[in-house]
């Protein structure tokens, strides 16, 4: 069997929509997107509305929505919650509707939405959704959130332990150079991924507004089977 | 004294000139471009003038210029040479004005240009370009070409070798996650930089093209104390 072709894509400024129509994209963004997400379909949710704009997420509100939205980690004045995956608890978004805009997030799964299927990862969904992967017979991008354009760490390292699943089977290979770094950096950071990320921009900047209490959980390896998957716009908890 | 910053931007894609108005920055293209301008100035070359248009470089040589100009490692047919570090010896550019046009280089180079100065960097010149850097107050992008606008694992570990000798003298810091993961890198392809980009698809794209005879001698530390530098829209071979 021809082994399918795995990349990895670093930022959205480098995300080329017209080379994906085909693969399936993994949106990554652990600090604190991707996780968050998992843990609302984990407890729960029934799906996920993303909204890149404020306005959007406003009129939303207007309606009668349950809305998580943020910009730059601070909670909009309106909404009902921000971007910790502490908030998406089972008691607030079981059975709901949730609409949801972050900084970062949200603008990259509407972006990945030109690709074959958009589904989300995170450390907390790892090994469900690698297997899953591995049953399917198609490329996957590995599309690393970044911030504000720029490369982040976390998002690599995050790529790279994905990546070595694929590559591990045997049915994947890549001539990614994106995806070899993100290999070699996880086998710098998979022993200890919470103290290695401890330089990272993104931990300075959670702590500085206080809201890193969640960065162990983000690290932690399948804590839910779920896997979210782009359909009609909205994300719904399970792509099977 | 307080630290100077030091970043490191991974593809052109990313490059925020306004950022970088009072930086210098460090054009890294090691395979081939930065390490054939280091060899050329090396060797004896008194400018070169990067353009990024084929149509400018067959101007240039209609008027008596020697030309080095390829296009995805194909030596254009007008040209006197492409784009290898062997073609820039002695008898071919002592005391000659250069005409230089690459895939990747030559953009970058004029992209860079919006910077507080532009220098070339590679293996080649890294321990006086470093030194150097150390001598000036002021902050330090290290700008790796990519290929395409895509990441690439050589510019990557080159720019790494930079930061450490940077970032050691503990004159510069950062808190830049794309400087950090070149580091890192870097901590892994040191001691054998030629063996660990075996796997790089620069390394495999060269080979193809019967290109790779001069990989090795890119990966030489400190064949020039040379250090181009960009004045008036051209290079010249010391910015001392």
């Amino acid at each position: 069997m021809k082994k399918k072709k795995l990349e990895t894509c670093f930022s959205p400024a480098l995300f080329i929509p017209e080379e994906n129509h085909e693969s399936i994209v993994v949106v990554i963004d652990i600090l604190r997107a991707s996780s968050a997400i998992c843990t609302a379909f984990a407890n729960g949710a029934s799906e996920i509305i993303p909204v890149a704009e404020v306005s959007e997420a406003r009129e939303y509100k207007s309606k009668g929505f349950l809305v998580a939205a943020e910009r730059d980690g601070f909670v909009l004045d309106f909404a009902d919650f921000g971007n910790s995956p502490f908030n998406f608890s089972a008691e607030k978004v079981k059975g709901k509707s949730i609409v949801y805009s972050t900084t970062n997030g949200t603008k990259i799964i509407n972006l990945a939405a030109a690709s074959y299927l958009t589904v989300i990862g995170s450390f907390l969904n790892i090994s469900a959704l690698s297997e899953w992967l591995l049953r399917q017979d198609r490329d996957v991008l590995l599309f690393c959130a970044g911030w504000k354009n720029r490369f982040n760490i976390e998002d690599t390292i995050c790529a790279g332990a994905f990546a070595e699943n694929l590559i591990n089977s045997c049915r994947y290979s890549t001539i990614c150079d994106s995806t070899l770094a993100a290999m070699d950096l996880w086998s710098l950071a998979g022993k200890d991924p919470v103290g290695y990320i401890e330089k990272a921009a993104q931990r300075s900047r959670l702590r500085d507004k206080g809201l890193d209490d969640c960065i162990a959980f983000c690290f932690t390896k399948d804590f839910t089977d779920k896997i979210p998957v782009m359909k009609n716009g909205r994300l719904v908890g399970n792509v099977l």
